[in-house]
Order: C-alpha cells, then sequence, then structure tokens
C-alpha cells in the first residue's frame, strides 16, 4: 500500500446559500480537479445559511466541512479564498462587495443584482479590489458547444452576423395553481422570467457576437396576477387581508424583447415560464454572411453549424456532438460520443475560475460584464413600460477573456 | 373500349401572371379534380401575359388550353368564371377589382395589394359582389399540418393562448452579389421580407388563434442598400447615373416584430432573407395553457404537439404525421406515410375554392382577412418608422369559414 | 385570344389497375410534361381493368380518355404506345411479356413477379424485343435525395462502403382484426413484407452501392396467423370451412435479413407490417471509410451526409435539404426549401422513362434488375426456411444507367 | 462553525485498473451519496493498478486515499468491502472470484468474462457467496431513459412485443492507420465489436423485453485486417517476424446479428466499429401491439414514446425529455430539462449496488445475467462460424431486481 501523490495546495471555497444552485455548485467545486489537471484544490470548507438544522443537513449531503449562519462569520475566516454566492438577487449585492472588501475572491450567481444600482456598486468593489477575482456566473457559456459557437464566431466562420434570436422557455408556471414563490416578488426576484431567463440570453447574445447591445424594444406581461400563497407563507406576504389565500405576482410572467448590435446585426430574445412543454429550452441560432449556428440546452452536447461555403447541393446544418477531444473542456472528460450534462457547465466555471485565481487575471464574465447585462434588462423594463418604445443603450466594451 | 364516366361541368379558370406562382397554381387547378370529388371540373382556359412569345410557352408548359396579353380581355371572356392573379402586388387591385365588377370570382396572390388603401379597395369590390367569391391566396392555411393545428387549436386542446412566436426565414439575398429584382424595389412589391414573408405568418398567427392583433412594435433592418441591377435592366431603375451598375434596394430585408392578441396571448415574428442555410424555414411554435404546437415548413408534413394533460412522466412533443385519412385534405391522397408537398397547398386551396363557388360561400381567407394583414403590415412600418412605438389595432373579426 | 405552341408528340399510355398504384401513376404520366421539357407529351389514353363500372369511375376520377376491361384488347391498340402495369403480383408475367411481344414498351410494378422463374421470363421477354423498353417500376431511386446518395457514392465521397442497413417498417397490420386482403395470400402477392416492402430496399442497396448482393441469411415470421376474411369474401379463400371467418395468412408478416456484397460490406435488412407508429419509414444508412449517409422516406426531402475530411472539430451529419436546382430532378420543381412528396417519384420514373423511348435506351432499372431483386428474396425465404443458412448468390452485373 | 450531519457509515470500495472505466467510476462511488440518501458512503480507498508510479499518479487525480500493485493485496485488505472490476476482460474471472471467495462484494466490468467458461465460473462463485453482491456492469440499464423504458414495458404500454432492433455504432476503427490496441486481439478482449458493444445491447434487449434470446444467426467481418503495431509494442505482440511494424488484427470488427425470442417477437443487431461520425450511437427501438419506443445514447435524456392507444389523427412518437421528478433515479438530481450525462449512469448503477448491500439483496444484472449474455455471445461467434446457421439457445430466467 503506497499513497497517492502529494496534493494540490487548497483554495478553501465558503458558499453562501443550499438550494438547487448550491447542489450544482458544489458537484462544480467536487469535481473539477478530478476532471482538470488546476494549480489548485478546491476544499469544500464551509457552507453558509441561516437556519442551522438545514444547513447542517445540507452540508452533510453536500459533503462541505463546516456550516455558518451568518455569511459575515463566514468572509472573515482564514480558511476560505472564495466566496461563492448562490442566495436570491437581493442579496448579491449587499454579500459580494464585503467579501471582495475582505480580500476573498467571488463568484456571484446571475443576474448579478435586482438593479442597476447595485450591480454598478459591485463593479466599483471588484475594481477596488484588482488583486481578487470577481465573476458573474452566467455558466452556459461554458457549456462546450456554446464555447464552440463562440469560437467559430470568433474565428469568422459567419462572416458578418445578420441574427441572433435566442429564446429562454420553461413552462413551470403554466398551472395558475402553481404558488407565490420568492422568485414571484419583485423585491426578492428583481424580475421575473426576464431577470432570471432573460439575463442568461443577453450575456450568450453579447458573449456570441462579442458585441454589447445597441438598443432594445420590449413587450412584458404578467398572465397569472394572482397566485396561492406558499404553505407557510403569511398573508402579509400579498399585502392585503382581504386576499384570502392569493398573493399578487409582482414580477413579469414573460418579456419579449428586440434589439440592435452596433454591427446592424438584430437581435430577438423571449423569456417566459409559459411555454407548456419546453422544460429549460434555451435556443438560439446565428445567422451571418458565411454560415448559421443553433443550439437548444434540451440538447446540450449539439451544436448545428451550416457552412455557406460548402456547394449548395452538398450545404446543410450538421450536428456537431460537441465531445471530440479537440473540442472546449473536453481534454477532461470521456470519449466521443459520451455526453455531458447541465452540471457541467459548472465544473467548467470552477475549472476557469480557479485557473483564474491562480493566473491573478480577471476571467469573463466579470462584474462589469454583469452590470452590461443589468443595464439591458433595466432597457427591456423601461421599453416595456414605455410603449415599446426603442431605448438606446451607452456603448459598453465587453470583457476580453 | 368505353367512355368514362361523363365528366363534371367546367369552371373555366383564366391566370394572369406565369412566373413561379404562375407554375404552381397551375398544378393545383391542373389536380384538384383528380384527388378529389369536386362539383366542377376546373379548365384551364386562358393564360395572361404582357410578352406574347413567353405567354404561348408558357402555356404550352402548364397546359394551358389558350392565351391573352391583356388582362382586361380576359376577364371579359364569357368562357372564364374564375379569374386567378399571379402578378407582383401593384397590379393585384386593379385587376381584382376590375375582374369582380365584371362579374368574375377572384383568387388573388398575398399579399392582397401593396397598401392599405389598395387592399381596402378590393375588399370593397368584394364586398359590392356579393355573390362572387373573393379570396386571398394564402396557402399555408392549407397545409395539412396547419389546418389540423387549427382545429385542435379551436377544439381547446390548447386552453387559453399565451403564446405564439412565427419566424419565416429564407436567404437568397446572403449573397451581396445577388440582383436587384422587382422584389427588392418598393414601387412593385410594396415592402421586401415584410410584405413577402411576413404576410405569410401574419395570417398564420391570425388564423391559427382565431384572434386579430391587437397592436405591434417593430425594427426593419436594410442589411445591403445597393445591389448589382439584373442584367437586361438599365440604370435608371436605379434613379441615379451614377450608380455604375448598383442600384437601391427601396425594401426592408429583414423585420422583426412582437404583438399582443386582445386575450393577452403575445406573438412574436421575424421575416428575413438573409437566414443563412434557412431556404423556406416557415416556422411557428404556440404554447396555451393546456398544450403546445409546432410546425416547420421545411418539414411540411409534421406537426408537434404536447399535450399537457398527459401524466408528466409521459408527456413529451409528439410528431404526428399528418398523412392519416383522418387528417384536412388526406381523403384525396396516400396511405399514411406517404408525405405531400409544397404544391398540394395549392390543390387544397383550388379544392376549396371551386366547392365555395358551388356553395356560393365566401371562403376564408376573404379579402376583408387580407385587408387585415395589410393593417398589421401597415403597423409595422408605422413602429418601425417611430421608435419602434407600439401601435395598436383597430379590432377586427376574423372571416370564419 | 391566341395559341400555345404546338404541342409535342404524343406518348400513348394504357395502364392495366386502378387502385392505389393507378392512382399515383395517372398522377406521374399527367405532370411528367409539366415539370420537364420532354420529347412526348405522355397522353392517358386507356384504362384497363375488369369491372366495366369501376373502371369508367376510375377513368373519370383519373382522367383518363377511354377504358379496357380486358388487358389483351389494351396491348394491341394503335394507339397505346406505352404499357403501364399496375396489378398484383401474380399477373405481372403475363400481361408485360404479351405487351413487350405486342411491341409495347412496359414500367411493371415492383416486384417484377412472385417467382424468380416468372422475372426470368419477363426478362427474356425484354431480352428478345431489344427496341422496346422494359423498366421495373422501383420508384425510390428516383426520390431526389436518393439519387443524390447514388451520385454521392458514385463520386467516392463515401470511400470504400462497409455498412448498408436499411429498414422498411409501416404498422398497419399491428390489429389483429385487420382483414385478410390479397397481400397477404401467397398466391396473389407472391410474399408478403419480404417481396412489398423488402424488394424495395434489396433494390435501393444494390442501387446506392452499385453492387449486387453476394448472398444472405434470414429470418421471417408472421405474427398473427389467422385474419377476419375482408367482407364479401367467401370463406373458400381460406381453404377451410371450419374456419368460421376466419383465413390463414400464407405470407411472412415481417422478414430480417442480412447480407454481403462482393466488396466486403455488410448489409442489413428488415420489412415488417408490424412496427407501430411507422407510417412508410424507409430508412437507410450507409457507412463507408471516408463518410456516411442516412435518409428516411418520412422525411423525403432530406439527406443527411456526413464528410469524414471535415476536421473533427467540425464533422457532423449535415441536414441537406435537396429542394437546390443542382440536385437531381429538381430543376423542374420550384425553389429551394419548397419541398415534394410522395408522388414526385413517379413524375420522375415516367419522365425518365419517356426520354429513355425517345432515346432507344433502356433505363436502369431494367427487367434485369428487376430479376435480380427476385433472386434475393428467393434467397432469402431459401435461408429462412433452412434455419437461417447462408445463401450465396450468383454474380450479376447491374444496369448501369 | 458547526459541523455538518455525522456522516454515513463507510463502504470501502477498491478498484482494480484506472483508465476510461477507472475514471468514470471513481466519479460514480465520489458522486453517488451526494446525490442520494445512501445507508453507507462510499469510500474511495484503494485503487490497483500494476505500475507504481501510474498508480500513484491515477490516485491523485481521481481522488483515491491509497493505492496497491497487486490486486491480491487489495482483496484482502479489512478496509475494503467492495471490489470494483475495470480491467480487461481477460482478467475478470481470477479476480472476482477471489475477491468474492474472500468475501467481498463485486462490481465487475462488462462483458463479464471473454469465454462461457470463464463466466460461468464467476456465477458460481457468486452463488457460492450468497451474502456477497455481485453485479455485471451493464451501466445503460441505468439510463434514466431505458429504465423509463423497461417500465413502460413491463406495465405493459406496448402490449405483445413484436421487433426489437439495436445497434452500438461507433467509428474509431474507421482509419486503418488505427494501430492494434489491447482491443483488438482475441487473447485480451476475447471478441471485437461483438463484445465491447455487442455485450451492451445483448443485455439491453433482456433487459428490455424481460425475456432471453431463443437463438440466434450472425455474420461477423474483419474489414482490416492488420494494423499498426502501437508504438512501444514488440512486433511479438503481432506473432510474426515479417510482419514489420504490423500486426493482426484477431477479433471482430463489426458483427450483425439477428434471434428470436420465446414470445415470437423478433430482434436485431449490430455492433461495429466502422459506422463513420457515429460516436456513441448505441440505438434502440421497440414495437409492440399497442406502441413503440426508441432511444439513442447520443441524446441519453430522451426517450421517445409511441403510445398506439391515442385516436390515429393526434398520435405520434413523443420526445419525452426523461427530466421529471417522476423519472427513474430524477429524484436525485436538476429540475425539469436539465439533463444528465454519460457518466451518471454510472452514479446510479453505484447507488443501487450500495442499496442493494444493505439490503443484502443480489441487485440486477447479476453474475448469472453475465453468463447468459456470454452464451449469446458465444452462439453469435457459433453461427457466424457455421455459415450463420442458426443456434439455439438453452432458456434462461432472467434476474428480476
Amino acid at each position: 500500500m503506497t499513497s497517492p501523490v502529494a496534493p494540490k495546495p487548497h483554495l478553501g471555497i465558503g458558499m453562501v446559500g443550499y438550494a438547487f444552485m448550491g447542489a450544482v455548485h458544489s458537484q462544480g467545486w467536487r469535481t473539477a480537479a478530478r476532471a482538470f489537471d488546476l494549480p489548485y484544490e478546491p476544499h469544500l470548507t464551509a457552507i453558509c445559511g441561516r437556519d442551522t438544522e438545514s444547513v447542517r443537513t445540507a452540508a452533510g449531503k453536500m459533503g462541505w466541512a463546516s456550516t455558518e449562519t451568518d455569511w459575515r462569520s463566514l468572509i472573515t475566516r482564514d480558511d476560505i479564498d472564495l466566496v461563492d454566492i448562490c442566495t436570491p438577487g437581493d442579496s448579491h449585492a449587499e454579500i459580494a462587495i464585503a467579501a471582495l472588501d475582505a480580500g476573498k475572491h467571488v463568484l456571484c450567481e446571475k443576474p448579478l443584482a435586482n438593479s442597476v444600482k447595485d450591480a454598478r456598486k459591485m463593479a466599483d468593489a471588484a475594481a477596488r479590489n484588482p488583486g481578487r477575482i470577481a465573476m458573474a456566473g452566467f455558466n452556459y457559456r461554458r457549456a462546450p458547444a456554446l464555447s464552440l459557437a463562440r469560437r467559430l464566431i470568433e474565428d469568422g466562420r459567419l462572416g458578418a452576423l445578420r441574427h441572433v434570436r435566442l429564446a429562454y422557455l420553461q413552462d413551470w408556471l403554466v398551472d395558475p395553481e402553481f404558488p407565490l414563490t420568492w422568485r414571484l416578488r419583485r423585491e426578492r426576484a428583481g424580475s421575473g422570467a426576464l431577470g432570471d431567463l432573460g439575463s442568461h440570453i443577453i450575456d450568450l447574445a453579447q458573449f456570441l457576437t462579442g458585441e454589447p447591445l445597441a438598443g432594445v424594444t420590449a413587450l412584458t406581461t404578467r398572465f397569472v396576477p394572482r397566485r396561492p400563497l406558499p404553505s407557510g407563507a403569511s398573508s402579509d406576504a400579498a399585502g392585503s387581508p382581504a386576499a384570502r389565500g392569493l398573493g399578487e405576482v409582482t414580477v413579469d410572467d414573460a418579456a419579449l424583447f428586440t434589439g440592435r448590435f452596433p454591427s446592424g446585426a438584430l437581435a430577438s430574445f423571449e423569456a417566459t415560464r409559459f411555454a407548456n412543454g419546453r422544460k429549460n429550452a434555451l435556443r438560439l441560432e446565428v445567422n451571418g454572411e458565411r454560415g448559421s449556428l443553433t443550439f437548444d440546452l434540451e440538447r446540450l452536447n449539439e451544436l448545428h453549424f451550416y457552412d455557406g461555403s460548402a456547394p449548395a447541393a452538398e450545404s446543410g446544418f450538421r450536428r456537431i456532438l460537441v465531445t471530440e477531444p479537440d473540442h472546449p473542456y473536453l481534454e477532461g472528460w470521456w470519449p466521443p460520443g459520451h455526453g455531458l450534462g447541465y452540471e457541467h457547465t459548472f465544473v467548467h466555471q470552477a475549472r476557469d475560475l480557479i485557473q483564474a485565481v491562480a493566473d491573478g487575471a480577471q476571467p469573463s464574465p466579470s462584474f462589469d460584464d454583469g452590470l452590461q447585462v443589468q443595464r439591458v434588462l433595466a432597457a427591456v423594463e423601461e421599453s416595456a413600460s414605455k410603449d415599446s418604445i426603442y431605448i438606446p443603450l451607452p456603448l459598453y466594451s465587453l470583457h476580453d477573456n
């Protein structure tokens, strides 16, 4: 019996929040060093939540070494190098700013904040702590198929871009009896489908094209204005004693918006939780002068590429199974054809962030990139509130890493 | 040797125009009575075009019994019962109105006209000739899969509608060297992708939902503002001696618009000739409280249906091959699985129009329905010209047949 | 009013049989000269069937100029140049041989005959009438996607072939109450799924590869051995007074076979009428050293091509929409993306046959090719009856046109 | 700072082999208790390989606590409860039998052995150690879509089965310059595509139907008989001094076989490493009297279900995204639409095996089930060597858990 080769130095992770995002982030931290050669071994040092028993149970289930019930304690622990924020959007700014100022690296779930104002403060905090890495958690950029899409576009394989169309379709609100969770309240979630789903496709549109949006016009709606209060919630949450068990939905159910890029390309966006039968359908298509690309998150190992330079008689969208050794991130995984899943985007995010910490180089998406998404979200809401009038956006230069 | 059973009485058809639309309309008239039991046998009596030799050649190729070079002669012939207008949009109104007033039934290609004003005159002519059938040529309503889609929605299988998204994507203008044909000039075509492709998806959105649009917001663009003049065209067409072989594109290359229905459902539309790799991709999805439907014209024998009433563990979009005897129009065709093509939509259009003539009952889409599409087109252009401001539409009641 | 250009000389067609195949052949003859420039205008001169009233009705519906009730009269008429045989397989040989010997060209539906012996007599009749064209009706060769597939293979784009897998799946016998039609009786149909569906995929395998099969091993089965007699049939048809309304199925319900080509490539075949949900699914895949192809008749406008010479990171099956002007037969049809249907394969068959008559050049598939398919069918049945033992086939050289 | 809830008792895992299978098994053991509530926490106690340095490196990368260089030492360690065998097939029997007799539970990669004889010895060892769990690693049974498929079939949703067709297509041998690895030598691998890929689809055919195969007929081939020796291999490996850098492939490149089930259903199988463009395409379709199912491992989150009991006009294959809480194994994972990957099948295998250890109940597939697959593999080889003659198989009763 001998020992394994000496382990890598540890990078202590402290995570705030332990719901769905916490579980999948945990899987990312746990797996990154198993799949990739990394300068640090991430260590699941502490997990933080308000309820003592719940957070202890979560720690046991998710494999964290200790727990905290106050994030202020977490961010000052010496054995924590990086704070991973998986809470609802209303607490992002306070935690992230404090963590950065406490000298920690930060990964913050998307959308970066519930307002442009908060997002700007976060970007400012990142700017005044240049030695710390601050990353926004737009994990889908790191789906291998979308990393490949970006590479093809960057290499000019699509030529001048004409159209970008993105839709993020879910259906979990179709049933009007679905209860009024925190995601349906503006004070917690900031917005509805727009911030939750729309932020992803705004980020991807800008990431894939390498261009910021120049302006948008929008329609939003609320199909089901009142919903049953969740069990255990007091009727106060709905603000009205007359509600008799119903509470008001204070965010959008769906948002449609279109926009222009500085290059002249057009973009269309749709974010909804009412697309019956669509479970997690982030679908996109990019058309350029030389070719096109399509992707659907429900088939995340595939990228479809139309190469317009082929003879017409042989042209067609080709289904690239993005599982080849030459594909982004695939050096860490299985042989061709052995597909990855949703959680792998978080493993890749962890990998790139750990590498960035070692390199001292800010990875994309930066907090500035997250702020830019927030500006677009705000412009969408402004347009929707002003008869869809076109809202121009200030020119922004995307983080380039 | 014996004779076939006595033929049906003839319905004399006179067709104006003999390009692509003329060819496929001819196939519709030629085939309708072979596939379906009809009260009349349509007779390809006369075809009309300005150039004597070209129209004689076309008549021989397409199987028409005689030719005319002036549509005014055609519409007064006693052996013509129905005038089929397959010319560019700028001549629709004049021909259609004269034909109706001359006592002929009329089928007019879409879009009905190049302006709301012209379309309204045409609808007025139809109204003052109530004994004559006047039909707008939105043939895709009669793709069996879309007829089935309408039936499912009408039967309440989707419940309250939430989203309708339609895109009509082509790519024949991707090459900037593609010449400046009449379709790229406003005075002939009225508009570009908007009128040509957008009119189809506006009509379908209203047909499928059974609702008129309540308002729209829009972006349009011209990616390639100048193109080579077609061989044989004088540079005058471009209005500028300095053009040196280039002429100005005076219509949109692409149009994005979104809208609301009176019921609260949202609609998104995209019409473009710059979607590289998309040849004739009219794609649509309808989401309702109880289910969803999708369709792609490039796979026109298929309708995908999500029945939300099935248990979650068994639910999924099912690919219905719309070739069963119980499917709309399929009683005239082949056994299950033996698919139809693009041209069959014109056979079905001819069938329903011939039946309507016999019944004396106006079929949909009526000229009023065509006028309604024209109103939406105009609202789209108005919104696009006014910073995308939302343009409400007057309430309209769709023709119900 | 002027006349169309002078019509082409007529080619008088006489058709025997007027069921499903008669209807679709009629559509082929009617349409061929409308879509393509042909040396002759095919004329639907006479249709033949045993029942006077039925055949007169069919003639009226399908647009034939006259009727006959005895094929012997039909084949001697001076105004008939070509006899088109659309009857069940047990009458093919007698009619085809008599027609050829009477100096007529012949098109005979597949499979060529119900036995190798009959097929050989037919091939002999073709051989002794070298001035007459004799063509076997394997129409699927003329689906544009499959013509394109042949072209790509012939051009070496797949390199050395390794695998050919074909399945022809239907489901119309799934219900055990489906009645005992002529297709389920050996004396009329020769065999079951094997001859009806298997003959198509055998022909295609040999057509696409350009190689005859070298031998086969097979399993066949009869899932439902007895079925209700069709209404109107006497119980004699079932050969047993005890049957009390049931009759025996005397053909296979399904056939599975595999084979080798002389080049060493392997083939697998499946023909069945019990594949629930598969309506007309003729599916095939060809794998070669340099690339692969797939096709599904339920999506007949598509060919999927894997070009193994592309870099691995960009490789994938590309969906070619076979509707480009450069694609086989597409010069006669609509713009890109406007798909064709099942019946178009018969239009193309008519086109090539009419051209062949003008050229005096035997087109493929010849009666010899039809005989070769018959040999394979016989070998499959022999193997199935002898514990699946491998049955070698004599070397055959495919007709090369 | 508090501690997580007390951890579960450990189950010590010792793994032999650390190549591809070792890596993915490691991920399974590491993740199982994070996703599922398990009676034991699996502990990655020791990994074993012959080369000291390589195994230490592997242990560090894959996260194992210690290493061994002799499996005989591994299987006697007190801290090892379960031995996981991930070596080539020629060593399975010796290790598995010794481990069982040493009182360890065993998981053995597929195929169980390289011969029926060895597989029988393994089954005997399992039988004489009834308190030990012995499981064969047919992991694909535990893809949620295939577990769901089994459930639907077991529930009678397909009715009497008619057809099962399975193909396992890969393409890594397409290039004739690909070197002669151990997988291409009979003495190590037992057979080629047949044992590697064919064993999976044989197991699945029997698992899904719940029936053992009754007999088979087969063709096998070797497309490229000689290949370059791998770098570092001596020419002795090829057994011929004249080889000069080439060595003989001594296993099949592809195997086609068909078979019958006792119920009368037919099965067809294809296993190949020469299907250009198919990376890991395990595809299957099952047709029954009441419905059908299809699956493709390249889209492993989807099951397509045709429910024949729906009205014909609404019937179609529905794409079930197997990511709902009600689907097998999904209670441990993400919300609907957030797909899983290849490795999750190993997590599920680990889960079920750990549970089985706690329950003392042998899970399927047992070593007896693995032996049954071996019998079919042997029958395929026998048929292929005897002119494809049908080889009946003894009746076997599948393990029912």
